[in-house]
């Protein structure tokens, strides 16, 4: 251990099987329980894809109403979890910091249950407390959901109070049901971390999404959509593009850590895009966003030849959300409201063939100190100048 | 990645350098912040040793002074936090899972604090609310903390309504000192994958109490208290003893998987058990414990020759804790009361020289499956029996 090799980052460790899904990088390939991610988000229903990951096939006709009844019928909150959002709407807490908190009172409905209530009862709570805290923060009532409705029609019902169109909710299953999974990215792997110890699926939950809140995580689309928007018109695309590439600033919804060629999943989220925004809707900023993508992509090879930034999932995501309405700081709680069903399908995996997630650490501090040597040194720092350290010395 | 090696349990892969604590199994050595455990936990207050490993050394006097008043100015709990708690309480809510949502909501104070005054508060805040917690359990009103007592005396005041001896807080503050911190268990790993995203400090600490609660994280020391009550009198120890071996029954408080030499943490904490019950309190206890480890030790050994089962911190944790007045179920809370400062220590280890902390993953499942084929397929299923399949087909 005196030498040994420090995997920071646990880059190109690989921690874990999984049969959730598959992210080829260098293929621009992403499975998601056997299907690639086009096929599975097109088709479809976010409740249908929550089935596939949990239970590992497709469910039938009977099957799949039952499961969006059960689902439908968990989708009120408990007392302490509204009470929990007022008082953080009353201090604008953090959209992620309140999801947070109110999944975490899931534990409130019972010791007793067994993992998959519990997995029913947070895929079904998210969409309530997500739209409820976005309506509590402008100060409206939370609406009460809407049995009839699925689950991603529920979200938008529950957001603005209006049914929304068939259209609308094909656009968000397929967003929901394109980031549902994605291999062992630092939330699914702070739920598994946590499942491990042998500790309940809300623990594990409120972990992941505590990890999901961090801006390194990625999955962070509005910086994205405000370049378009600064952009404006298709004309400008190039002149504003060059301006931010020669300033040596960073051209936000594109490049990505694992995926060289295009992300998958923005092929999949610029077709939803399209077809909805078709249908009704900014037509003209798709277009728009369709251009930019275009110059940009141009302008990154032209200055950056070789290095292979493609459009990821971010892009189109902006895009895909805004067309629905959903603004900015709503992105990332509505990233949750869809991966909380990968996490728990991964909770799952972890329980069925379980072993502790341990690693090491190898200690690089002093050693032998005594405690009246440090007494002695302490003399010394009363008389020196107040103020506390925030490094180790 | 076709044939990748898979480090399940991340066993044995060093995913961290660490200035907090070594952990020598084979010597049987734990140093922290440069001090042998038993130099340190002896010796320091908790706030010190709290102090030490949040900033690198040991307070001078009015430093501490400082740090202590401060701390102790931080103990009352949103209002939010003590309404969780008696919801939590109604329904019994396991003591870990009331500590994760209250703690949670440390939140509410506001995002604009820095990551200093966040630990604070929640240091601060972690004897509150599990005190609060273990009396409104008992249909007591929490009490108001004490803003005379240190941390430690404040913890057993609110839980009893006393003022407690010198020698109990000492006992208290030596079993703290002593489980602060222990590299990268579980709980503490994922306070750092949280806090390697970015996201905050109440996020990371949220994730870490969800994973000490696990079962297999270690630290559940009220098994070992059972059997020594259990044996009741030193003229039984053998005779149970061998019935339980005999029968393939595990002995709890035996046997650690990093240890293989006498678990340094036992002896610090035998060593406090008998000063506090030398000078009052269940000696006849601390004198049957010592008989039950000396008797254990020597059966294991005949059993089951080589496999080096000694005794770990769990035995003497329990044999304190007891002598502290502290139940069964306050156990992992209290061990929680301690570690909480290792966690905090570890996210700004992380924060200092951060990676975002992402392994991978490697996938088993199927490719290539199509919608069409799998509505065929789902024609099938609704002809079955109903019914969930909770593992994969």
């Amino acid at each position: 251990m005196s030498n040994p090799i420090i995997h920071n980052g646990l880059e190109g460790i690989v921690a874990s099987e999984t049969e959730l899904s598959m992210v080829d990088g260098l293929a621009g390939e992403l499975v998601i329980a056997g299907f690639p991610v086009a096929e599975l988000a097109m088709n479809a229903t976010f409740e249908e894809t929550a089935f596939l990951l949990w239970y590992g096939r497709l469910p039938g006709a009977t099957e799949l109403a039952a499961f969006r009844d059960d689902l439908a019928a968990r989708r009120a909150l408990p007392r302490a979890a509204l009470d929990l959002l007022r008082a953080a709407a009353e201090k604008q807490v953090d959209s992620m910091d309140a999801l947070r908190m109110a999944a975490g009172t899931i534990s409130l409905r019972g010791s007793s249950k067994n993992d998959d209530e519990v997995a029913r009862d947070l895929l079904a709570a998210f969409p309530t407390i997500v739209a409820s805290y976005w309506r509590l923060l402008r100060a409206h009532d939370p609406l009460a959901p809407n049995p009839d409705l699925g689950h991603a029609a529920n979200f938008l019902y529950m957001l603005s109070g209006h049914v929304p169109t068939d259209e609308r909710v094909r656009g968000l299953e397929t967003y929901l049901n394109t980031v549902v999974d994605h291999g062992l990215n630092a939330s699914t792997f702070t739920a598994r971390v946590i499942a491990s110890t042998g500790s309940d699926l809300v623990s594990a939950i409120t972990g992941a999404i505590g990890a999901l809140k961090g801006p390194l995580h990625g999955g962070a689309p509005g910086p994205a959509l405000d370049m378009v928007f600064e952009i404006g018109e298709a004309g400008r695309a190039e002149e504003v593009l060059r301006r931010k590439i020669e300033s040596g600033e960073k051209l936000m919804g594109f490049g990505h850590r694992v995926y060289k060629v295009r992300d998958p999943r923005a092929g999949v989220l610029a077709a939803a895009a399209q077809r909805m925004f078709t249908r009704g809707g900014d037509l003209a900023l798709y277009t728009l966003a369709l251009d930019v993508e275009q110059t940009a992509l141009r302008l990154l090879e032209e200055y950056k030849p070789g290095r292979n930034l493609q459009t990821n999932v971010e892009f189109y995501t902006a895009l895909l959300l805004h067309g629905l309405d959903l603004e900015v700081p709503l992105f990332t709680p509505t990233f949750a409201v869809s991966r909380v069903a990968g996490w728990i399908a991964h909770c799952f995996e972890q329980r069925r063939a379980n072993r502790l997630i341990r690693p090491q650490s190898v200690y690089r501090g002093p050693r032998g100190r005594t405690w009246l040597a440090a007494a002695e040194q302490r003399l010394d720092h009363r008389a020196q100048p107040a103020g506390l350290p925030l490094v180790s010395s």
